[in-house]
């Protein structure tokens, strides 16, 4: 089986309040554990859509471990280099929503099995065969040995003719604005395309208009910028044209994962080489379906439900 | 303040399932966070009796770690040696019931804050003036780090004069029982009470009878043996004599903390200087009043209801 799409990076279990406003640090109810971390939720929706893919991470030997690979597996993402740890815990991260809008955090992460991704796993004869490996600026940011991991993998990607679709997915809570800027510096020369929301753009570009940021990142290189502006749909750069495409009217039940879907969406209808305005509009389904379940990727729809609301949903906003 | 007792290992919050048979693997409902740890159980029982304590161990500068610095606090534990670090976060165990009595975790445990207690932390003018110092077999069992922080707090304290207490407390399924017996040994033969439970005690002296194994454990040196055997009492063995004292009927909610609140109990009799009876006696109602409250900690009682326990119930079993 020849894959088209890996991705690299974090896998976690989500431990999530149950009800809003409840602060991490009082006792009070969770749900979980869910199958979670960006790279994970945006290929486990690559293979819900029906392309071929696959993933490298590291979980620990514990039932959190199984339950993520587990549900790849179940929805046809190819497994080989996910490995597994018995001295490493699988990687949590517990969050809490507020009704404001915020939300807060408390991960296991860098020191967990999340963040131990081996060299051996960035596989030469894997990866030299994939259209497209996907990237977040969330696992660059993880730790040291993830990042290396993540830049050996763009070598090898596009030293094979592969393209480099990239998420810049910032948590300036982990790491300072001017170390996201230096590490991801050498995947935005290198992709394709970039997929930002606009507070990213903006941070990543160092400007205080969203669209004046995404001129910006494509002077770094990248064929395309893919602006995401959750409910109001998206806009897509190129050194040309501006296109901007709207959303689907759908009823929110829980953001997470809207943006890894979102790129799921983008890249698929790259690789189909379909017009960036169809690309971006299958996209914006594929995001909007995301927010429709609670869980960071029970939302992910398969390819006959974006289809069916491509075709018959009209667009909101604009 | 002259502190009287201290103990020193693993600080960590516990995330339990709400109901019995939900295995962690799969989504469901937790309750928590509680502050945890077994050492952190004990000091926070002792203080709670009323007796100067202090604790020496590690958080994560975040929500978790708050909780728990701030609830041994609120209780009356001294703090002055327990580190909050930015780069780690605070330990976690999950833990879930099964209706046959099994549990089962998952921890971020010997990665996470909870084993990095660092040497400077081990100070020698905080701990030489200290009347106890009591160990517990499961921060022995968390990593190098922590085991030689255990190693050296024994050491100051025995060349001041002070006596170790040491709950063997262990956890087969994180070590085997080979390298549990191994690193116990300095412990047992420096202490002066040693509290296991009766498989404990089978485990650390190999034999199949926990009498038998309680007499042998006489032999690596402690004054006194008090075995633990839960609702049916304690017995408390010495070189010359066994005393069985009979435990307090209580309805049982969560047994998780007992043994440690016993031990506080036992720590705190000893400290007292009454007769060893007396001093199971008052363990025992100590044990007994900590499984009727849901959470690790919540059921640690102050001195007045453990009074009012030993003054007013009759005993069972024997």
């Amino acid at each position: 089986m020849r894959l088209q799409v890996v991705s690299l990076g974090e896998l976690l279990v989500e431990i999530m309040r149950e009800k809003v406003d409840q602060p991490l640090g009082v006792a009070g109810t969770f749900v979980g554990p869910f199958a979670s971390g960006a790279p994970a939720i945006f290929i486990d929706a690559v293979a819900r859509l029906g392309v071929n893919c696959g993933f490298i991470g590291t979980v620990g030997e514990d039932d959190f471990g199984r339950l993520i690979v587990e549900r790849l597996e179940r929805d046809g993402v190819d497994t080989t280099y996910i490995r597994s740890l018995s001295d490493y815990t699988t990687g949590v991260a517990f969050v809490t929503y507020f009704s404001d809008g915020s939300r807060k955090f408390i991960y296991h992460l860098s020191k967990a099995a999340s963040g131990k991704i081996d060299k051996d796993q960035v596989d030469s004869d894997y990866l030299s065969k994939v259209k497209y490996l996907h990237l977040m600026g969330s696992s660059l940011s993880i730790n040291e040995e993830c990042r290396k991991a993540c830049y050996e993998a763009v070598r090898i990607v596009k030293e094979a003719g592969g393209k480099i679709s990239f998420d810049p997915n910032l948590r300036p809570e982990l790491l300072g604005i001017e170390k996201i800027r230096e590490i991801s510096e050498p995947i935005l020369s290198s992709c394709e395309v970039v997929l930002p929301s606009g507070e990213e753009a903006k941070m990543l570009a160092g400007t205080k208009d969203a669209e004046d940021a995404c001129q910006k990142l494509l002077e770094y290189g990248p064929e395309t910028v893919a602006l995401k502006r959750g409910e109001k749909g998206s806009w897509i750069f190129t050194a040309k044209d501006k296109i901007e495409v709207a959303s689907f009217p759908v009823k929110e039940i829980d953001p997470t994962g809207a943006g890894d879907c979102f790129d799921a969406g983008f890249v698929v209808g790259l690789l189909r080489e379909w017009p960036l305005e169809k690309v971006a509009r299958f996209a914006n389904a594929v995001g909007a379906l995301a927010v429709t379940k609670k869980g960071p990727m029970e939302g992910a729809p398969t390819l006959e439900e974006v289809e069916r609301m491509v075709r018959t949903r009209r667009w909101s906003g604009g």
